[in-house]
Parts: C-alpha cells; sequence; structure tokens
C-alpha cells in the first residue's frame, strides 16, 4: 500500500545546470537551474525552465540564446551562490572570480573555468506555469581536453557533474557505473 | 581553449524514468525514458520526450495520462530492458514479472514494485523534432513507507534512484552529499 505525498516536485533527480545570459548593455550573467534537461535527439535540444522574475528569463527573451555551464564538484558553492543572488542586483562574475567568454555561436557568455559547455540557440518558448520552458537547440558543446576520454567524448568521472535532489533540498555526485544500456536488459 | 565537439547530446546527467501507459483494450506498458525532467513548479509539472516511432506515444496521444515509476539500482536491469523493447510486440509485465496497478487518479497503470511514483495528466504537448514532448501536471506523487524519511518525504538514500549519462551511455547511481543548497553558497 502506498503512501499518498500529494502533488509535489519532489522527483529525483535533476540537473545543477549554470545558464549564461548577456543582460542589459551587455552584462554577462550566470544563474543556476535545476529544471533542464535534454527533450529531443534531432535537432539536439535541452531546456531550461525559468520564473518570469529571474534576471535571465528577460536576458533570454531579449537575445533569444544562453549557454549552459556544467559545473563540476569543486564548483558545488559558486553553482549554488549563482541561484541564490540575482544578477539584477550583483555582478557574479566579478563576486566569484570567474570569466565571462562570449561565445561565437550564440549571443551568451560562457564561463571560461568550467570544463563542458553548451551553446544554444532559443527555438521555442512554451509558457507552462510559474516557469517558462525556453527550448534551446545545441549549436555546440565545448570541452577542456581534461575531460574528455579516448573516444573525445566527456568522461563522467572526469566531469564531475552534480545532481539536484529536490526532496532533499541537496547537491549529490554522480556515483558508481550501474552498467551499459541497450546491454544488460537482455539478460531478460 | 577549448575543444569543439559538435551539436551533440553528451550532456550529464538525465534521469531513468520508467514510464506507464495503457494501450488498445487496455493493455499496461512500460518504457524508458531518458528524457524527462521537472519543468514547472507551480502547477507542478514534469516532462517525458518521446519519439513518435514508440508504442507509449500512441499511448499518451489517446488517453492524455502517463505514470512515471522511478526504479532503484536493483532494476536496473528491467529499466534497460523496458527501453530495449516495444510494447507492441511484447507483454513487458509477464516477461519481467512485475504487477500493473490501475491508478485512480489518471488513465494509465503503475508498477506496484517500485517504491516512487508520478501520476501525470497531460497538459501540453509540444512539437520539437523526432520527439514530443508530453508535459505532464503531477497529481499526485505515491511512495512505499520503506522510502520516506522522518518529514515524510521520499529519502534519496532509500529510493537509491538511476542516472543516465548520454556521452557514455552507462547507468549510474547516486553519489554521496555535497551539501545542502540555499545555503553553501553564501560562503561566497
Amino acid at each position: 500500500m502506498k503512501k499518498s505525498l500529494g502533488a509535489n516536485i519532489i522527483v529525483p533527480t535533476t540537473p545543477v545546470w549554470v545558464v549564461g545570459t548577456y543582460g542589459q548593455e551587455g552584462k554577462p550573467n550566470v544563474m543556476t537551474a535545476a529544471w533542464g534537461g535534454v527533450c529531443c535527439s534531432k535537432p539536439p535540444c535541452i531546456y531550461v525552465s525559468l520564473r518570469k522574475a529571474t534576471y535571465t528569463y528577460g536576458n533570454i527573451m531579449e537575445r533569444k540564446a544562453f549557454t549552459v555551464n556544467i559545473p563540476s564538484e569543486t564548483y558545488t558553492k559558486e553553482a549554488d551562490y549563482f541561484g541564490i543572488t540575482s544578477g539584477k542586483a550583483i555582478d557574479k562574475f566579478a563576486a566569484t572570480g570567474l570569466t565571462p567568454v562570449k561565445s561565437e555561436l550564440v549571443n551568451a557568455p560562457y564561463i571560461k573555468e568550467f570544463h563542458l559547455i553548451l551553446e544554444c540557440k532559443v527555438i521555442k518558448i512554451v509558457e507552462i506555469g510559474l516557469h517558462t520552458e525556453f527550448i534551446g537547440e545545441i549549436l555546440d558543446v565545448k570541452a577542456d581536453s581534461s575531460v574528455l576520454n579516448e573516444k573525445n567524448l566527456p568522461d563522467i568521472e572526469k566531469v564531475k557533474p552534480i545532481l539536484w535532489n529536490p526532496a532533499g533540498m541537496s547537491y549529490h555526485k554522480v556515483g558508481k557505473s550501474l552498467g551499459q544500456a541497450f546491454s544488460i536488459g537482455k539478460e531478460i
């Protein structure tokens, strides 16, 4: 017999993505979004869902572009900071000593020090409720050589991304492998 | 200097969610989706993105409802199996010995043996490309007492959900906590 917990966002797990945008007068900004994910393989698309009240919401509406910067575990503190402060009042790059770099593909900045970056052009905006979903086509993925494996793909044990657990309000590491997909299910 | 990896879905990380639906003549089915996430807090909404070719796509189009069943680590093999087989040809419940239960809130079945379940009513359908995004409002979250903590919330160390790493085509555990949100960033 299952217990009813009500209509609530207590879902394991979501990513911790740092969204890069330009504000007015080209001020670079970053905010952390936990409502994000992959929504299409072809064209390759991801989304981030944002509240209208955020600085980033207005920035994306204006420029129809954003980057997603994947924080590694060592940047957990910065990722949290980017989520609890607003670019309306603060220069988050100055506060953290991180470096904005202008993307050559989209009208948005990325964080130089972060190892894995997605450059996205907004192709759809979906009004849902408190949050608006921005669907972005990935124009390029950029990575530092230090996080790539022999196939030139990001190695999750080197990227060390962060997870968000909404029910516990906690950040988590990615744990060890449970097996390869399209493979272990063949035993059934 | 970052390396360009091209326009590709090599994003850490996505959840591993098992989507429950009814097919024609009420046949219960489940499929695994890795393109899923939270897209709104109010109303609480999640989405799954599916290819039109899947059995589940037609089922959701017909009944405008689905459940999300969170597999624990012990069900990694079943989760993979649900992703590599089609309900058009196979009775996946019979093949795995799992038990479908009719949701009382939405026109979809859930898996009795899985500890955490979301019951969703489709409120928006977004055509993107190869994948169609089904946005579902969470009408209820149901859980077994065995995975709840003292606050009556799902404890991630008991739920033991699975992650998907698209770049490595691998399943992963959720690792240990890196800290509490809205807290550790205050040190900056």
